[in-house]
């Protein structure tokens, strides 16, 4: 099969028409028209096999995880997606993949009302890279750097089961059967909190998703406030199957420093904490105080009022492989 | 060294800073502020180590290349380009190849004063990803779909370089040293035509870039515009070196086949053929007119007068890899 047949068939046939969208696929650019007064938002996100997914992934999880994490990325900048460009490279042509890979791709877009604008295929090792944009009304948008001392932390839904799906996949951790559904579409299918994104612009002082561990997400929003923070262990809304397989120390290890959670971590002042979270509640969404934030320049954790002194070593591309070795 | 600091250390350093870029690297999202009563432009491609260009290329031109092969979409449409997102993945991290890398991407970002606003790095077959965006005041824009039968068929500089250098490297063919660096530099070093393009809005019906070979690409214009062409192989730009080295046949063989010119190909109406030319030739472009468009549905050459009937077979992806086997 031809290039340009294989983007044709399965790319351009969406049920998303957007009528921001001036020019679809099938031109050397698309065109798309931003409604005023918007500050547009672009994020890019790479998922590369054996990498940031086991190779064995269902192509269902892989196109829906490529969408996914960039809609959460809008999401912590309070965006409303809108569109998204896709370069896939692909080792063959294996059709039923491409078809469940687009399942994957398209059920989120729909959900959303985002609407695939371009990209472009190649030959290569399996990779995806996303280019998600979104739109946010002038000056509305929540960064990484507003946060001050004295702001309640925030985390939406719950965390840590994504890390524990990927130890049980490493052999490392054996999980009871009745949670393993539940962790492994944790995994693959991480909710995007784009509503509560949209909801907290009015409210939050600062955001991020987290991607990298509940820590290492943290210390980006303390590093670019210029802001310290103490998380309350007790208080860490964590999944049911990661604090019923591991004990004590092992799940709060897992909770912080696991990856892949794309659950909202965001602050909030004293005089906002009311407003925010019934507006939250209205979206669905889950939000839980986990902390505060401080004049230091440190991370802590306190448990049962007591410090507790957690070694903090999370997940980086570059210091060792996840999955291919 | 971890991926954040890799990011902050090579590509937040820029010179170009844009008054629209609201927000740039660093956060979960770029916030972008186009300017009012303008289409934005949106293109994305891959290049594949291997596939889109060979292994030994220096990492300079493969930086290079990566930003010019999307202005030249960009050209196409006849936008003024303003921001691009990098995705990279890396095998690992040589200071040496992401310096020299760098120096690629950003020496043609500051002439076109185009600011990088984000993308992401990961490990894994190298592999670079570009989403480009550009900026089009509302419908002024040039598709491949608005060609008539009758208007005057022109490409910009010269054709055929870029893939002699290609078969040269290959050992296909043997080019005399005096062509040597000239034809290298067409391959790695392509030239964006973008001032082309934005002086084509207010006179091109239609416009594509050269990316797969003449015929290839004029085929997407005679498709979405419902018209045939015919090529004037006598008055085909030819690269000297091109024609120097090989005979007759062969030398229309890889001007109409060969990729990699990002050249621009437009049509003009009659009424409009002065005028372009002059555009064009204040911005410093040369230009060819090469054939007319016609209401047939297919694409003949002449030569001499004469017709002549040349086997079109264009480079796509997914039918053989030019370089790893």
């Amino acid at each position: 099969m031809k290039e340009f047949e294989l983007i044709r068939r399965y790319f351009t046939e969406q049920v998303v028409k957007r009528k921001d969208v001036h020019l679809g696929i099938g031109d050397d650019c698309a065109l798309v028209t931003p409604s005023e007064r918007q500050h547009i938002a672009v994020t890019t996100d790479t998922l590369v096999a054996g990498v940031h997914f086991p190779l064995d992934t269902s192509p269902r999880a892989i196109g829906h995880k490529s969408i996914a994490v960039n809609l959460s990325d809008l999401a912590a900048m309070g965006a409303e997606p809108s569109w998204v460009s896709l370069a896939i490279t692909l080792p063959e042509i294996d059709e039923n993949w491409i078809d469940e890979f687009c399942v994957g791709v398209f059920e989120l877009c729909e959900f959303y009302n985002v609407q695939l604008i371009g990209g472009d295929t190649t030959q290569g090792p399996l990779s995806i890279t996303v280019t998600a944009q979104g739109q946010i009304p002038f000056e509305k948008y929540i960064s990484r750097s507003g946060a001050k001392a004295g702001d309640w932390l925030y985390v939406t839904g719950e965390i840590g089961g994504a890390a524990l799906a990927l130890q049980h996949i490493l052999g490392n951790v054996k999980v009871a059967p009745k949670y393993q559904d539940e962790i492994q579409k944790r995994l693959d299918f991480p909710k995007a909190r784009v509503l509560a994104g949209q909801a907290l612009r009015e409210y939050a002082t600062s955001a991020i998703d987290l991607s990298d561990g509940l820590v290492a997400d943290l210390k980006h929003i303390c590093e670019a406030s210029g802001v310290g923070a103490n998380i309350v262990l007790d208080d860490l809304p964590i999944s049911e199957a990661l604090s019923d397989t591991l004990g004590l120390e092992h799940f709060y290890d897992l909770a912080l420093k696991g990856g892949d959670d794309y659950e909202l971590l965001f602050s909030v002042s004293e005089d906002n904490k009311v407003g925010m979270e019934t507006a939250l509640a209205n979206t669905g969404n889950k939000v839980t105080c986990i902390g505060q934030l401080n004049g230091s320049d440190k991370i802590t954790t306190t448990l049962n009022n007591e410090p507790v002194n957690i070694k903090i070593q999370n997940y980086e591309h570059f210091t060792k492989s996840t999955f291919d070795e």
